[in-house]
C-alpha cells in the first residue's frame, strides 16, 4: 500500500475497509467512499475547494448546538431529507403521507390535555386545530401520542429566541393524546412562513447560489401509536407563496389543507380553524 | 414543486440550484447532490442509518477545536485527501512527491535559524536532519521558506498535549529558510510511528471497521518559495512496520529515506541524522 495515487486510491480504501465485521456498515462505507471519490474526481476538485469544505463543516459543527442542527439543515436543503424520507415511507394509499423532520423538535416538549392553548404566549393569531387519528381501516386510534411543534407570526420557533426557552418555557410545541374516538383539538397560534435560519453557513451557501431559504406555513405532526409506523409529516397551508418553492422540498399535495378563517365578530378578534384527520400505516404493512 | 418524491428530488434540487451565479460552485454542487443521493438510494440509507450520519458530523464538529480538526482526519481515513492532493500534483519527473497535508500544521510556528533545536524540548533521540532545496533544473533555490512538524518519541504532536501550549511553545515544530546555496539543516527529535487521534468519532468509525488508527514516522514538510509551487510533503523513516498500512494512505516510495543511527560512543548519546533534498516544481509548469 505505497504509492497510492489519484487512480488506485478509491480501491485501497475499500481493501483497508474488507475486513469490517459489519456488513451492513461494510456496505455503507463502500458505496460513500465510492461516490465521495467519483465526486471528486468528476469536478478535478482543487485543494482551495477542498480547504473551502473542511471549513464549511467545521462552521457547520460549531455553530450546531441542542438548539440548532445545521447539519439537518444542510440535509434539507440538498435535497437528502426528503430523499431518504420518501424512500423509507412507501405506504398503502389512503395513508397520510410523510415528509421531512426538520431540524426544530425537541424531546420532552410539555404534555398538554385536549382543549389547551399550547402556543404558553407565543404570538400570533388563534388558530383552533382539531382531528381524528385512524388507521388505514378507518377505525380510530386511542391514546395515541401527537407531538406538535410550529413557528410563530414572526417566523420563528421557540427554540430560536435569543432568551430561548427552558424546556418548561416552551412554545407553539406540546404533546397530546388522542381521545377514545381517536379525537385531538388544541389552540394554537396560525403558523406563518418562515426561512430556515440562513444566518450560518448553510444560508451562506444559499445566497451563493442564488436560491431563498422560505419555507411555507406550516405545523409539524408526530403521531406515535401501538401497532403502528410512527408518522412525521406536516400540515401546510393553503395559500402560501412559497408552497411551489420550499427551501427544502417537502410540500407534498395531500398535505396541504384549508385553514379558515373567521372574521373579528362582535368585539371577538378573528381566529383560524384547521381540521385535519391523519391516517396511520399499520405497523406490519 | 409539489409531491416531490423519491425519484424526483434530484431533478428538483438541480433546478432549484440553477440559477446560481457561480458557475464553478453550480458544477460543484450539482454533482455533489448527484452523488450524494446516488449513495443514498444505492445503500437504501435508512432513517436511522440518516440520524447516525447526522449525529457523526455533529460529534466531529464538536471536538474540533483549534488544536484538533476531525474532518481533516475523515478526509485522510476515507482517502479523499490523498486523492485531492495527487489529482492537484501532476509533475514532471523528477521533482518531490507531494502527500497529505494532515491535521496538525499549526501557523504562525517559530521561526529559527539553521542549526537550531526545534525540539524546544520535545521528548525524543536527537535527529539532525540536513537537505537541500532545488528546482527542477537543480539549482539551488535560496531563502525558501521552510516549515516542518513532527511528533514526538511518545507519537504526539505539540498540539495534541493535555497542557497544550500557547503559540509560544510550541515543539518540534518551526520554520526556517534555506541559505543562499539552498541548504537548510536543523536538530530535532527521532519521529515516531503514531496513531492518529482515535477517541472521537473517526477513531469509533476505524474500530468499528477494525481498521487501525497507525501511521509510519515522518516528518511534515512544506516549503514555499517565489516562482515555485508550494510542496507539502512528508519525508518517512525506512523500516517503520506502518509503511505498508498508513491509515491515512499517504506513502510514496519515493519519500521514504535512511534515517541513520549514529550509537552512543564516547559519553555520548545515540543520535539520528537524515540528509532529503527537496525539488520543487516551477510554479509556471
Amino acid at each position: 500500500m505505497r504509492n497510492i495515487d489519484e487512480h488506485t486510491i478509491t480501491q485501497a480504501v475499500l481493501e483497508a475497509m474488507a475486513n469490517s465485521p459489519n456488513e451492513r456498515l461494510r456496505t455503507v462505507m463502500t458505496s460513500l467512499v465510492n461516490h465521495l471519490h467519483a465526486f471528486a474526481r468528476e469536478v478535478q476538485l482543487t485543494e482551495e475547494e477542498w480547504w473551502k469544505g473542511i471549513e464549511f463543516l467545521t462552521a457547520a459543527g460549531h455553530i450546531t448546538n441542542d438548539k440548532r442542527q445545521e447539519f439537518i439543515l444542510l440535509s434539507d436543503v440538498l435535497g437528502l431529507s426528503t430523499l431518504v424520507t420518501a424512500q423509507n415511507n412507501v405506504k398503502p394509499a389512503g395513508c397520510t403521507e410523510s415528509t421531512v423532520f426538520g431540524p426544530f423538535y425537541v424531546e420532552s416538549a410539555p404534555r398538554y390535555e385536549n382543549g389547551a392553548d399550547i402556543a404558553n404566549g407565543a404570538k400570533g393569531t388563534p388558530c383552533y386545530v382539531a382531528g381524528t387519528v385512524k388507521g388505514l381501516d378507518g377505525k380510530p386510534v386511542a391514546n395515541a401520542k401527537i407531538n406538535v411543534w410550529q413557528s410563530d407570526e414572526d417566523g420563528f420557533y421557540d427554540v430560536q429566541q435569543p432568551n430561548a426557552a427552558s424546556e418548561h418555557e416552551h412554545r407553539a410545541r406540546g404533546e397530546l393524546r388522542s381521545d377514545a374516538e381517536g379525537k385531538f383539538h388544541f389552540r394554537s397560534i396560525l403558523a406563518n412562513f418562515y426561512p430556515i435560519p440562513h444566518d450560518g453557513p448553510v444560508g451562506a451557501m444559499l445566497a451563493h447560489m442564488a436560491r431563498h431559504p422560505w419555507r411555507p406555513a406550516h405545523l409539524h405532526f408526530m403521531i406515535e401509536a401501538p401497532g403502528y409506523q410512527r408518522l412525521i409529516t406536516h400540515v401546510f397551508r393553503d395559500g402560501d407563496k412559497y408552497l411551489d418553492s420550499d427551501a427544502v422540498f417537502g410540500v407534498r399535495s395531500s398535505l396541504i389543507a384549508d385553514w379558515v378563517k373567521h372574521e373579528a365578530k362582535d368585539g371577538e378578534p378573528a381566529f383560524y380553524t384547521l381540521d385535519y384527520d391523519f391516517v396511520l400505516n399499520p405497523a406490519s404493512a
